[in-house]
């Protein structure tokens, strides 16, 4: 038997101590303690892959699309306190789309959230890669006071990382961060709208909108084009422990014969493992009136109103139609589909009083159960 | 003397009549009528190059990023009416700059807005070039119910053309657009910001939401990181016959003293050539309280006190620090700074009833002298 203390820096690099670059900054990697990373509920089962459904999952089970859209890491965020001054990242950029309609500073950027105490989280900073860039190191927070503040750090939304470390000035604290108000994660399953398609940067995207401000983890799987309502991915789901679940791949489904074949199915699958969750049904927000989008609303009303009838009390639904207001609602998208950030804003404005009280009902019944 | 009829195709052959190509669609460049170019007061005076300065102004009276960034389209939009189903628009690019914050749907694309009896513009399509673009063609409008409506289409903010040509569909009408309401244009002098960095497409600009709602064309003057209020700036403004002027500047001046340096003689210019030209003065968005910011919005507020102390009834002041609202007023910029489309709208929100009541006023001074 070995008697010498094992060297952990030998056998796992993550956790050696670097020592302070030229500028005084000390890096560490996100995967490790005390980083708390968000959004990956596959991350161990998968050998800590920033991939966003289980590795085990084929293209038997799942459509191709989505699959290689695992790899973006839209939902992806990391959390810790700190007092250094400034804040630096590094990160290893991979599979970035460089797209006409959506700035590089939203597809395959990061930005930082910087939460003082008795406030809330406030925008600090983005990092914008150029075009074809593989590796990015750029200033990513400014805390000037040096206050021991907590940091959301939000991932790419349409590119992916091979490795992330924050740099912290020499001597700075690096501490966990608090807890969530709302501990188990809102998971959204749907299309490029719920990826985040076209935010300016990825806090803009209403799914990171929607928690921060209730203050719970965000599981997103949004896939671009590609979210068909495969059963496999509701078995995945329903395999976790959520807060709240947001259904919304009305967009993706190729036709509303599709939807009908698929909607319901999809949610009975999570509603029979995970009887007490709260769902919320969104139709598509670029609704325009047309004979399939009237058709498709009412297929997504319909799995809500079986429910309802079926006495299921944690069932919600959200007419897309709403989403984007009435004011200049012509200026919510960049393309007649995607919302820009006004878009975003108001898909927030919008739901955030139904996952509020979907949180909040779930919430009292816990307590009198 | 030759007797012979001059065919004008021979001398300009923007007159030429083209035939269609095989879809069917019959380009015509809208350099010519029945199109109405907006957004170049010096087009014919520069040669009908795309180019928003006069190209006598050199070196020696604006500085060379301002000259550069005359070559970038911001503001110009072209007007016409069609009953075609299908509108295509083919152009040559150039000067384009693809920014890691913007898409390049806002900085090099187009977008197009349409407008049936009896109603307002209504955004109807975009186009958005790939990287490294230089000729592009595709659809910019859809017009299912071939309804005769018109047509406005904006250039590129962060880029620029050589031509520009429309495509019908064989056979449909081309008209010259109705007046506009408001007849001579709202000029903005300014920053990026001014310039429509970052809207994610054209008519998203704050500038082209308030044209757009008062209906009056545009001439647009910002110059990212160039808006410097040079003397010679002011005189070229001074020439034309508009119907408001926005001075928008405080961002680009790089420091207080020069802004103070120059902001009232800036004004002055063209309040002695024009003493009835309603003037709004706005002090930057990107307004985060530091002792600069409040000494700029001083300054700025000084000459429009200056200006009411002397008697003149046709000066608006707007404090840019409320632009972006209250709530979540941390969402409105893609790096801090330059607002995204959240951002726009409320700056377009805010500025809008200035805007009218500053032409109300002059409209109801112009009846009564």
């Amino acid at each position: 038997m070995n008697k010498q203390a094992t060297d952990i820096t030998q056998i796992d690099k993550n956790f050696a101590a670097q020592k302070a670059d030229e500028n005084g900054f000390v890096y560490s990697n996100v995967q490790c303690a005390p980083f708390s990373l968000e959004g990956l509920p596959w991350f161990l089962e998968n050998k800590q892959a920033f991939y966003r459904l289980p590795k085990s999952l084929t293209a038997k089970d799942v459509n191709e699309g989505a699959l290689t859209l695992c790899n973006h890491t839209s939902g992806v965020c990391v959390r810790f306190r700190s007092d250094s001054p400034e804040l630096m990242l590094r990160a290893k950029l991979a599979y970035g789309c460089d797209m006409n309609h959506m700035p590089r500073a939203g597809s395959c950027g990061f930005d930082s959230y910087r939460k003082l105490q008795g406030s809330e989280l406030v925008y600090n900073k983005t990092l914008q890669p150029n075009p074809g860039q593989a590796d990015a190191c750029a200033l990513i927070g400014i805390n000037p006071e040096k206050r021991l503040c907590e940091w959301l750090i939000n991932f790419p939304l349409y590119g992916g990382v091979e490795s992330v470390e924050i740099g912290l000035k020499e001597g700075s604290s690096l501490l966990p961060p608090f807890s969530r108000k709302v501990e188990d994660p809102v998971l959204f399953y749907g299309s490029s709208i719920t990826q985040g398609g076209c935010a300016s940067r990825p806090g803009n995207a209403y799914t990171s909108m929607l928690c921060r401000k209730v203050d719970a983890p965000q599981i997103n799987l949004g896939f671009s084009g590609s979210g068909r309502g495969e059963p496999a991915v509701a078995r995945a789901i329903a395999g976790l422990k959520l807060s709240a679940f947001v259904m919304d791949y009305d967009h993706n489904a190729p036709s509303p014969e599709h939807l009908q074949n698929t909607h319901e199915v999809f949610f009975r699958i999570i509603r029979d493992a995970l009887p007490e969750l709260p769902v919320i049904f969104l139709s598509k927000c670029d609704f325009y009136g047309t004979e399939p989008d009237v058709r498709r609303r009412k297929i997504i009303h319909s799995t809500y109103e079986n429910a309802v009838k079926a006495g299921d009390r944690n069932v919600y639904f959200v007419d897309g139609s709403i989403l984007f207001g009435n004011k200049m609602r012509d200026a919510c998208t960049v393309d007649g589909c995607h919302p820009n950030d006004l878009g975003f804003y108001r898909m927030y404005k919008h739901t955030l009083p139904i996952l509020a009280q979907a949180l909040k009902n779930a919430a009292e019944r816990n307590r009198t159960q």
